[in-house]
């Protein structure tokens, strides 16, 4: 049941002009939680087959225009059997780019704090992913089929699924909803109780890059973050790394040198061509930020089977940043190796994926390829990685090549407010210390009820996964002031 | 230049049941005013040909997909002559249905208030209105290239251009934005702030009737508020025009009552079929409620060369609800003729129009079969109207027989909010006693900065018109206390 969503967008390597990275914005800690939790921890591991039960309903393809006047299942999700009624608020998850089953079998946090709260869970799953496919099969077969795959479209069904709740539930006509969602749903979460105040009193945006956009946030910043992890992490850590790619580039140079990276790596198709080169170098980016993403303080076993603080134990072969480019590449190897094959189980590497199973990707694509433009540039100095600037023109011309659409880059900042959102109320955005994404996120508070909450020792949104013995004492304030947050804007929902 | 949007909708008499009836959501009291003001105000008479120039801005055609990814030359006007720039406020008049030019002359309480607040000020054109065709002569043409006329990509629009002015005028990059607008603009404007707060500081919401959805009202107010009006202004008047619908249908039962009544109201097209009566009594109600529409207390010549307090004209004629049927239609007739004939020089009365030319209509039509579900009813007790019940079902066949789609009764309510949008600031709510689209309007202050503004002998958005020497006073404060708020909003926005 491993499965990621993906950031991962054009690989594009092309005369030192380096595109969007393969960058997963992974909800996968939360669903590692999950198996982690039952090690752990006592509390609720969610029963799929006993605690939820799946509905369906026939949300409007285009609630932005009339033409198309046809429906489609969106799924979601309900437990109730913590919920007290009439009138016990709804905990939503405004469901990302992803099977909503794994959202709701994995965001821990949610089936923690139901009791407490005595709230009902609702996981609502996003159009074009799981089972909720506007034209079915079709869904993806043809640009004009994706053309309502957008977050306006997704938050409209959110809007008009909780006023059916609302209405066709027992008891459910007073209850104050809040939104919840990690990563891309965190985004959705926040934009939710932004574009529809009325409908959910309170947001939680757990790792929410909403300001990932146009030029709200250095483009840099992401992949110093990366690096900063691997800095921590061991001696000669992040310096081997950015040795690293100056040995790969020189060794590509001669067959006999593809070959010999081939061999080392263990790679399942050796390495041909200069795209080839490409591809494997993005395939190390991508395992480097999945690291950091997934740097957690605890083994778990979702993208791949990994140890405690990850990080520290890839470093342990990274001390050496100055020896001979094939003693480095070595090393090198041995670190990925600590990722892809921790068991010692895989025969060879591929490079054509960074975990052991994926999902959503193709739609995260679309999505990068639209609305979602996030522009991401390193620059080998302050970062170990290679010099890449952000050249949107390449980028759009490579979604135009892939689907036939091209990408509005300030659309986002222009319907969502950028920067500028202190008109709004009742959300809280948590960041990870160790989370590239925070990179993109609110770190510090906007006002009295837009609140940001750091967790310095936490990677990808770590607040939304169940409490674990390991967790650092960070995260687990950090629940506890979302609780008191919920609570807040409950009993203010409730005096109004 | 005569000009009127129309909520007209479909008429449909059909066995009792009565659909939306042609509403006229006139901005033509703000038209109006500029032709008054120049008779009896001193003040700014705005000269199109010299106070501000046309220019044309590139929308996407669609903003919320990207398959259709064309654009369209959005028109939008500016007067920049009182603009105190750098930073100097920009009034932001969010176009309705209708040509641009005939706001931005009409307006006048913006043109009044540049000079004191040294506002620049911006109209801007709703696409499928006046020049802003998104297809050109085939934006009517099909209901596929009419799948973009929605007021969520009107409200995009808006917010695309607002940046577009701030990022390239020179001195406006950080000037607050103060929206702008009268019926369907004023819901436009308000909308605008709650959806874009930041791209504007507040919003000045004249007449506009935003809780005329669903069941936020009840459907029959608005025409008890027609009823009103010519109940005050003459003994027998309401009661003249109760009876009058007994009268008619007594009439039309015969061909020789059909022939009498053509002759009496001298019509262009004698009434012959069933349809014909159904037109003729829909034109009759349309008659009275663009009357209360426009119950202005000087005499204009917008829609028709009317009196001063027309309605208390009419009235004249209508002094005796008990005469016998002839007699009480002979009545009838001359109150008619005192809107279609004031002038004298009509040949006959035509029975398919209610204002001398007419704009906008066509697009309304579709708004109204789409988004726009407005329920009206009447009970004839409380109104002087034949009991109508509002039958969506019926409406939605009609839309889907005239258009191809078919409307969506709830979504307004679920996309803007309803009755519950206490958590958005800054929009005053500006209505007129005497307007019958008062009835769905905002007439109670929600919080401090949702205002309410009530103008008791003010007809349809009076305050948007020029200052002139007939105004009743209310009108006059509240456009002082217009003039505060949004003073206390640029405030408020630099204090930021």
């Amino acid at each position: 049941m491993a499965s990621t969503e993906s950031y991962r967008s054009i690989i594009h390597l092309n005369g030192g002009t380096w595109l969007i990275l393969a960058l997963n914005l992974l909800w996968i800690s939360a669903a590692q939680s999950f198996h982690v939790s039952r090690q752990f921890a006592p509390a609720q591991p969610p029963n799929p087959g006993l605690s939820y039960k799946t509905y369906y309903f026939n949300q409007k393809i285009d609630h932005f225009g009339f033409y198309e006047d046809a429906t489609f299942k969106q799924r979601y999700l309900v437990s109730d059997c913590n919920w007290r009624k009439p009138a016990g608020p709804i905990l939503f998850y405004t469901g990302n780019e992803g099977d909503i089953t794994l959202f709701c079998n994995n965001t821990g946090f949610m089936w923690d704090v139901a009791e407490q709260l005595g709230a009902m869970l609702v996981f609502a799953e996003h159009r074009y992913y799981g089972e909720s496919m506007p034209f079915g099969d079709l869904s993806y077969s043809d640009p004009k089929y994706l053309n309502y795959l957008t977050s306006e479209q997704a938050l409209a069904d959110f809007a008009v699924l909780i006023k059916f709740l609302k209405s066709s539930i027992e008891g459910a006509k007073d209850s104050p909803v809040i939104a919840l969602g990690g990563s891309y749903g965190g985004m959705l979460a926040a934009w939710f109780r932004m574009k529809y105040p009325q409908v959910v009193v309170g947001a939680l945006a757990s790792s929410a890059p909403i300001w990932q956009f146009e030029d709200l946030v250095p483009c840099n910043t992401f992949y110093q973050t990366v690096t900063n992890d691997f800095k921590k992490s061991g001696p000669g850590c992040s310096e081997s790394i950015l040795n690293s790619w100056a040995a790969i580039n020189h060794l590509s140079e001669t067959g006999d040198g593809l070959q010999w990276l081939s061999d080392a790596f263990h790679l399942c198709s050796p390495l041909k061509t200069k795209e080839d080169v490409g591809n494997f170098k993005g395939w190390l980016i991508e395992t480097w930020t999945n690291l950091a993403m997934v740097d957690y303080p605890y083994p778990a076993n979702f993208l791949e089977p990994l140890p405690a603080w990850p990080i520290q134990v890839v470093c342990k072969f990274l001390r050496n940043p100055k020896s001979g480019e094939k003693e480095l590449l070595q090393d090198i190897f041995q670190a990925v190796n600590v990722y892809y094959n921790y068991t010692g189980t895989a025969q060879c590497l591929n490079t054509s994926q960074t975990a052991s199973g994926s999902l959503g990707d193709l739609g995260w694509t679309y999505q990068a390829c639209t609305e979602m433009v996030m522009p991401f540039c390193s620059d080998g100095v302050n970062d170990m990685f290679e010099p890449h600037t952000w050249d949107f023109q390449a980028y759009s011309d490579d979604c135009y090549k892939q689907w036939g659409v091209r990408p509005r880059a300030s659309w986002i900042t222009t319907v969502y407010g950028g920067k500028n959102i202190t008109s709004y109320s009742n959300i809280i955005f948590s960041n990870g210390g160790l989370d590239p994404w925070s990179a993109g996120g609110v770190k510090e508070s906007l006002s009295d009820s837009l609140i940001a909450i750091m967790i310095p020792e936490g990677a990808h949104h770590l607040d939304l996964r169940s409490n674990n013995a390991y967790d650092p004492k960070s995260v687990l304030q950090a629940r506890a002031m979302e609780v008191e947050y919920m609570k807040k804007w409950i009993q203010e929902s409730r005096n109004n």
